[in-house]
């Protein structure tokens, strides 16, 4: 489905935003922005109603959350515990809508990603802090190139033995903008293509494959090589006022230049910023708190 | 099947000291041993061949091939070479007839424990060195308290989706005696309860529960508390010229009085050498490199 | 100073137990006891005033704040909330003595112990957790057997570099008491032994060897295999009614036996609980807050 | 001395490269190249002799061999063994020129970097492997992020108090083409600049601030994200029959442009492959074996 030459995003926020036409209203695709907090939060809910929004913003039907949290990568107690809320407010509405109102649910967490490379141990790390008990269980499988195994077949094995209600998967993804690293949290009901983060594109962990509804949180932690080049070919020519070089290609066309141009070893190479580390834990951390505060409220229903 | 009070073993090699008679044999038990190397390795080969011999040394019916490794936690790489050769010679012919001779098989390794217990992390730590490839699949499917399943059923399920020849496990071990810490590899193909190394009984990992044959390799790592008072004890009452006030109790009652006695909080620690950390990593380490080595025949005869 | 044949225990609280005769009164050590929080917490402040209290109860003269709190190791927010201001007061209370009421001042914090040896890394996951910044620096030196250098000479060049105003130095201690274990903080303005946790004695890290006051803060998180099995052997002899053989021997005679006995090797062990990770990494988070604490009071009064 | 827009390598190999004119000779700098192992290694002398060839390639006084290794990324052990006894054999050559033939020399080695950042882990990985004794010892200083505190001051201050005969640094650098990245490494006399690799330029590690000679071990493990926009542009240009809009400007006035182009974020950005951790990891260690193998050399001249 997606081509070799797509310009690589996980974000169906930025899909939008490469498709919206002047009128601001894509066929098929619904969407909703809202403002929190002085502007340091922004919710944008993209639901995809249709096929035809399907094909136009390239993602599977469903529905996407996006909080763009400004200082997510900052070290703010009480910042991060407003985006923990509202993480959990929305992750537990998501919850119940899978399961019709059924609030008695048993969750499997799983944390996508290679532990050992740091922007990808996002799910691993929030794997770390969740508290397990009988009703939220988690695993991290690893990725293809430690286990030999396709993620998709170690979840849907660990799923056919224990019987959650729902899969929710934390990943590491790739966004089309630098300025949405380490800020922007993702909430989806569509499942998600592990590896898509930092790796290849692997079987596809969703409903249909998994066999039980999936949830996936997610967050933008590298740029692709050629999207950073793309980025600044356009100021470049700009700047060189050069621009009318480019002014009849489209944006994807212009992608597709760079990354034929481009030296076949950037093509797997991928961007992070150099403070990953500490950003990456606290997020994995934020996102686990939201997963234990839903699993409490779960367990309070009870 | 096991008692509270039995004395804690995984070694097939000390269950059979116990309970050697003075004639040297047991019922249903053939042991063979092998010294190499000037004494520095020994190889003790444990068969059960009965249900007699599996209740007098309770050990499931199978082979137990112990290797006695008096420099395995040394840093010697000519040693460690040696141990990876003669790990990979048993574990080829166990493969072998394991798979009626077939030599063109696909394994599944699983390293069991908690990766952030030190002596525990045996088998995680071995799973990162392997050579994955298509006939080598991996996983560390960490223990009950991360994860919130059991780890056999982890692990069914992976098998279910990935349908492996074979299984072999990788874990941590509790001698009876310290002096076999971190000196002593079991191999064995009868597989393995998982936990039993610091944590509590689950669910067996056996060809019965996984339906595909089990290999376990597992190193004693730590020693039960209540062993190390056991041991002290005996000792220390000869030392006192006490001795004849235990000479009619027999080994598993003084077990069972120091258990009993023991403060309650104790029951749930282990012993371990100061220095464990480097001396997992290297018998980790040697491990795999002899799964790869019977892996790189394996490609061989395909 | 130690002797070989000394019960192993880092906790002033605990020496002084030993040595407390029936009026209650140690010459030259005060001792002051408060209960808090329906008694989940008792602080013991233990004051060594000279050079008798000192060889009595073999601590350096000054001061012992003992924090015993009984759910330190459990996952429980607002508790561990309690404990970190507790721990933030009498630390602040002890920098403004050592530096004569000055709140300006630059610390070094050092995380003593080996990061890959559970129950010896909470120096070392303490100091992940720091807020640096121009008045706090910190490391996490390493141990001898990483470094091939004393720990004290190491923190000894960093001092001499950086010229911090106080060092807080951070290591896993040594119980006499199993049960103490991972429930206990001990602050101190008098230095450490570096390696008395689950190695051997060190140079000592102290006013004197550093040239800027030291403030020690400990958790016991071992046992001396020793330790354990002298307080099972009481136990057992009491139960088999055979008290009266050890009735005319002391406490410190009777370990002294047990040492004797023991088998060389156990010497070297340590025994520690076997869901040590977790515990480990929430008391370290507590000890990192309560210093980050501190540390914006001191950035306050700037 | 660099300036803001100084093409970013650190690489003598690379810098000389950019100003090699079409003589091939540049003034006071020798260059000496050789082929080895079927042209899979080469390895480059590039010395520095006078302060013209000192400014012309930016780079101080001293020696730099680099050693271009193809499969240095690879699972090769044979490969491996090679290139351990290639380092080996240039580092003790560098030690004894430093010491006067004296091969009785005390080393330290500091792994620099920041172990939870993947691309930057060479360092304290290269530590964690070495043989620690007497005449051996090794630290892994962590980064200002993580002290508060100048590696080159930690180092200084370890060094006063421990006495070594050479300091020893180990570093991830970057590198100027991405193809030189994790098969390349640089050995060099005349110490390092600290954070070149991902971070920002720190006090200088050489022989007149560390009052001992200091040689230098650094692979390059990233490219600077504005480097790899200005490479894809050039060929963009001539793939686009565009490149006469570039001809009259030089590589640096280009890079420049580049830079001032680039948006803010991404300047703090570095590129690495995706499967960096495997690749780390293998280099660290064979840097650790070479450093090892020199030292047995060392211990057997004693």
């Amino acid at each position: 489905m997606k081509s070799k030459y797509d310009i690589r995003t996980d974000l169906a926020l930025e899909l939008k935003e490469e498709v919206v036409p002047p009128s601001g209203i894509i066929d098929g695709v619904l969407v909703d922005e809202k403002y929190y907090n002085k502007q340091a939060l922004k919710i944008t809910a993209v639901e995809v109603v249709n096929e035809k929004g399907s094909s136009l913003i390239r993602k599977p039907i469903g529905k996407y959350i996006t909080i763009e949290a400004k200082y997510l990568s900052k070290n703010d107690d009480i910042y991060h515990k407003e985006i923990v809320k509202t993480l959990a407010k929305h992750l537990n509405k998501m919850i119940k809508e899978l399961c019709n109102g059924n609030g008695k649910v048993k969750l499997l967490v799983a944390g996508l990603g290679n532990r050992n490379v740091t922007p990808d141990a996002l799910g691993p790390l929030a794997v770390d802090n969740l508290e397990i008990d009988s009703s939220l269980s988690a695993i991290a499988p690893g990725v293809f190139g430690q286990t030999g195994m396709e993620t998709a077949s170690v979840i849907k094995g660990v799923i056919s033995e224990n019987k959650p209600d729902v899969l929710i998967v934390v990943d590491a993804l790739a966004a089309r903008s630098s300025k949405r690293l380490n800020q922007t949290i993702q909430l989806s009901n569509t499942g998600i293509q592990p590896g898509s983060g930092v790796g290849n594109n692997r079987e596809e962990i969703n409903k249909k494959n998994m066999k039980v509804p999936v949830i996936a949180i997610g967050v933008p932690t590298v740029v692709d090589a050629a999207t950073i080049v793309n980025d600044t070919l356009t100021d470049l020519l700009e700047a060189l006022s050069l621009s009318y070089l480019i002014s009849d290609i489209n944006e994807r066309e212009k992608y597709y230049f760079v990354k034929e141009v481009m030296q076949e070893d950037l093509v797997d190479m991928y961007v992070t910023p150099k403070e990953v580390d500490e950003t990456i834990r606290r997020i994995a951390y934020t996102i686990s708190e939201a997963i234990n505060l839903v699993q409490s409220g779960i367990k309070e229903e009870v």
